[in-house]
């Protein structure tokens, strides 16, 4: 399973505040603990309220990258935030995220083959997010066929089905469930799959959310989930990723293999 | 989710020892904690080191009904022994099981249709358990079959994919998933689907079989999974079970659906 920390994001009240006052150091604990939890990598997200997120992408990108070689995942919408990410990482970096509209895909595309980028595709366009799978599989197809286009590897490109939250949207976990299973048919080799998973219980009460998550991080993973942006801080979620993975075969079994695995 | 209690077994200690010393007191100590726990029904299983086993199912079948009317698993692979139980039985009972041999079938549905009862029905034969879905869908086949041959409704028939331990077995854990969402497939309406759930742990560490446990009740919830024999007494599995059910949209979803639910 590869695992993108989420934690780097100025959506956080305290990585907000280490942006606003340069806290080099809260920036790089963060990092270096998520590393330590089994991340495979880390989202960088400078938040809502940055006055200026291109500056504050590229002083994010640098602090990290001080501490840890790790890939990051340069996570905007926009363009030359964007472009600033790559620009400031040492690693190979990732893309979050492209999405079906041909405008996005065109720029999102040139710009992963010109770092040498992986990038997260969602599935959603500007009609917003299809209702079934059968609507996201639609959009994922658009954009295996645009990363394909580009000469993009099918082992770089990640379709996000986009999970809603359970609270308002229950019908639709199902409905990701199917389209993470399907998504393997659009290509061969196909593409890999990814969730941003919190977003699952996002406005469920408090006590419930690492319940929800990891529940439904074990069945994404028996679909065939790859890969997810998650709290990798959360030791339970980690253990039920790794026991799903055992079950579905992707690691030998061995009596220690929670330790096994983090070794 | 239908969750059938696996606590009144001879083969724990306890209850083998309580079977021994005539200690009805023990017995429905253990049927009463199961029920509040959240257990539709009780597995029933003398043990294996019973001198008398007919004597023995009579005395724990009676033991529990006078502490409970809750319906009972009669789990035994003797038909003596499972004709003494469903006699003592005063709700409807469930046959814990027959497999796809067509003597066990014929003898065993008749059974059924006397008393009224449910089936579960493993997915082996004379020759053992298949290694792969398409056998155990074969086996399965067979029992549905024989099932309506004997004018069984749907709803009362189980089939269970017979999960083995993860770690002498790991590859089957797979193959028990897509037998259970194909199972669907077999009749209009489908027949149920069960799980002895303890099994894919037998054998692990003490320390992981409950992650174990939880993290494949989730997987088989997400394949369809209808019901299982299981420890109902463990918390976080029980949990698991109902957050799951709610992810596939089989409750609704309210802010404390876990209080909800046990209610």
């Amino acid at each position: 399973m590869f695992i993108i920390g989420e934690r780097i994001n100025g959506m956080f009240k305290d990585v907000a505040g280490a942006i606003k006052k340069k806290d080099k150091k809260a920036i790089q604990a963060l990092a270096e603990r998520q590393v330590s939890c089994g991340a495979n990598a880390l989202d960088v997200n400078v938040g809502p309220s940055s006055d200026n997120p291109k500056e504050a992408m590229t002083w994010l990108v640098k602090a990290i990258t001080e501490a840890t070689d790790i890939s990051l995942s340069i996570d905007t919408t926009n363009l030359e935030v964007m472009e600033t990410g790559l620009n400031a990482c040492k690693s190979k970096p990732i893309i979050n995220s492209v999405n079906a509209n041909e405008d996005k895909m065109k720029s999102l595309f040139a710009l992963a083959k010109k770092h040498n980028a992986s990038v997260i595709g969602l599935t959603m366009d500007k009609s917003g997010i299809p209702k079934d799978s059968d609507g996201r599989l639609e959009l994922a197809m658009k954009i295996v066929a645009s990363a394909m286009e580009h000469g993009m590897d099918m082992a770089d490109l990640y379709i996000d089905a986009v999970i809603l939250p359970v609270n308002v949207a229950q019908d639709q976990a199902i409905e990701v469930l199917k389209t993470i299973k399907e998504s393997k048919l659009l290509a061969d080799p196909p593409p890999r799959t990814i969730l941003g998973l919190s977003n699952v219980s996002q406005g469920a009460q408090a006590q419930n959310k690492p319940l929800i998550n990891r529940t439904f991080l074990a069945m994404a993973i028996s679909s065939g989930l790859d890969a997810a942006i998650m709290d990798v801080t959360d030791k339970k979620l980690t253990d039920t990723a790794i026991t799903a993975e055992l079950l579905m075969g992707k690691q030998l079994y061995c009596d220690s293999f929670l330790d096994a695995y983090r070794k």
